[in-house]
């Protein structure tokens, strides 16, 4: 089932995060998250080092949004390459998509769209062993545009697939941002809550404020009161109150890698809101595109789990709140077990009670259909 | 059982919340706990006003710390009746009663002291019918004072009572803040911590910021850095993981009222720890002084919740955070149900697997032991 709702509205959303301006000799445009909600400030990227700092920074963040970040950054890398010789030249975009899969090392999208890029890259200069570092430049370029359009598509996918789930009255509790900011497009989880808002229905968002960088107060609330949504922000160690008084019915949450047996990784708390919705017997379901779907890894076990700078924690108003002696531990992603989760929402449709068959069956049946698979 | 340590030794620990300064005609004088860790500031107070104002800003905060604070507060309002009448008198001790009472709705030490102190002032007015005011404040006085050392005895007692579950190399998770700035005395659930590390045993302390009002990040981690015990602060939505990496072997917290049934309230986050704790088959216990029951009331449903002003959230770094379209949540408070519990550790032993029928035995053996019940 879906809503109604075309490509065009999400290209004319107002937040574009991640915006490529002009053509293959172009720049990468993207929203500086950390000055929000305060200052709508545009970083302008004309180097990887740029990106790679962004990324790494948060200036750019959110799994989709980082992939697609990271695709332009091997566009800028191969700009940088134009005038080297062969060898050089591609020796140079290897390095820039070192440097880039090294700056953030859970969400599996970054990765992915390096990875796509230089294959890419590869598959073109196989077919075409005469081409010049400008062939390269414009087929990475193509690539990248592809990566971000298909992004834009897969929010809006998620969206149709999964706003019937939002029912009238609903309080949906989301956390972090998995909205337009942290994608190319009109965002994961979010999608799906602007898109049952444009179907009619009323309904609640409970967002947590996401301790510490405070992504859904600073982010989440932002985008919400955009997109006229009633919204009511909680500090994170409320959501259990919350469900207790009933006021819940669905969480609804990003992920940054799914393993192949769907355990999902997301920002730090995720963990905590499934416990506590499978105590309340309140579906939890997580929205992804295909290309945060990672097979190469059997379980959640095997996903890396960021740990940021403790002064992220420590350093509150402005201040040091917490004395030098006493540490502090900062893990920036959590990892919810299949179990936990009541379904997968893709833009290709909703995993149910997500298991490693069920997976396996889902992407074979888009094989069957569709030839490319993430 | 019980670790070693004394009276002497709580008197001894440096930070007194909760002091008063001189005779019947002295003054209170409470640790501002809003500007900790950054500054150890003083507060006078010489009127009810001021005491009022104090508990209701939370410029001393803590189940314990607001009783014996608003035992003393009534010492302030029978000074401003000093020359009055008899009925005049008693009627502003009164009106200071409400006043007082009316701060705080949640913590049952509150009025528990504030009736306590009342109780005394018309048992000492029915046996001493001649009594003027300068006679009831020195009742009060002497009333307020054994409020005062009571607590600091509790509070040893609870240590001493709950100390050996805290062993070597252990986990433990606590949350807000239930220390010395909590009480009059070394603390409720970081008694038992101080009485453990006195025993030599060495464990790591894991400690929740506790958002919106930080106690944890700002006041026990402060404490504790004191006591050099080693401690590791963490966002609140980091519990969950944190337990799934097994690092917690034991959660313990204070409480701000104990029901009938053993359903406890405390600091907003209380509830999801223990729904996680149970998850993780990690023990939960909470730590109280007797004062802390309320056996008028038969299950958490009937404790009041405060409601806290919103902008304690909404105002992040100094300034609005969150648009003021969005609506904020900001509930003081959460019930966590007796089954989550696996005991009360409280000065005169532990109630275990606390229900209704064993917290009734429980008071029923300390009346035949003691006369008086809280």
């Amino acid at each position: 089932m879906a809503c109604e709702g075309s490509l065009a509205d999400s290209i004319d959303w107002p937040v574009k995060a991640v915006l490529w301006v002009g053509g293959p000799d172009g720049l990468l445009e993207l929203i500086d998250q950390r000055r929000l909600p305060h200052e709508l400030v545009r970083l302008r990227c004309t180097d990887v080092a740029q990106v790679c700092q962004a990324i790494g920074q948060m200036a750019v963040r959110g799994a989709p949004a980082i992939g697609v970040s990271a695709a332009f950054g091997l566009v800028l890398a191969a700009q940088s390459a134009q005038g080297c010789d062969l060898k050089t030249g591609m020796r140079m975009i290897s390095e820039a998509a070192d440097r880039l899969i090294g700056t953030r090392p859970t969400a599996v999208n970054l990765s992915w769209a390096v990875r796509r890029i230089l294959r890419r890259a590869e598959t073109f200069l196989a077919s075409r062993p005469q081409a010049g570092m400008a062939d390269i430049l414009d087929a990475i370029f193509q690539e990248a545009r592809s990566i971000w359009q298909e992004d834009i598509d897969a929010c809006l996918g998620i969206g149709l697939r999964g706003c019937h789930l939002i029912e009238e009255g609903m309080g949906v509790l989301t956390h972090c941002n998995a909205g337009a900011l942290a994608t190319a497009g009109q965002g994961t989880a979010l999608s799906i809550i602007y898109q049952a808002h444009k179907a009619g229905r009323s309904f609640t968002v409970y967002v947590d404020e996401t301790r510490p960088l405070l992504q859904g107060a600073r982010l989440t609330a932002w985008e919400l009161a955009q997109a006229k949504i009633r919204t009511v922000v909680i500090c994170d160690n409320m959501a259990g109150w919350l469900m207790k008084q009933g006021k819940v019915q669905m969480v609804l949450t990003g992920a940054d890698r799914i393993a192949a047996n769907g355990d999902a990784a997301n920002k730090i708390g995720t963990y905590t809101l499934a416990v506590l919705a499978a105590r309340h017997k309140v579906p939890f379901y997580i929205a992804a595109p295909l290309s945060t779907f990672d097979p190469s890894i059997a379980s959640g076990c095997e996903i890396p789990i960021e740990t940021r700078p403790v002064e992220e924690i420590r350093q509150i108003h402005g201040k040091d709140l917490i004395p030098a002696v006493v540490e502090l531990w900062n893990p920036a992603f959590d990892v919810t077990e299949a179990a936990l989760i009541t379904g997968i929402i893709t833009e290709a449709g909703i995993i149910r009670r997500p298991n490693a068959s069920r997976i396996a069956a889902f992407f074979d049946r888009l094989v069957s259909i569709r030839p490319r698979r993430p």
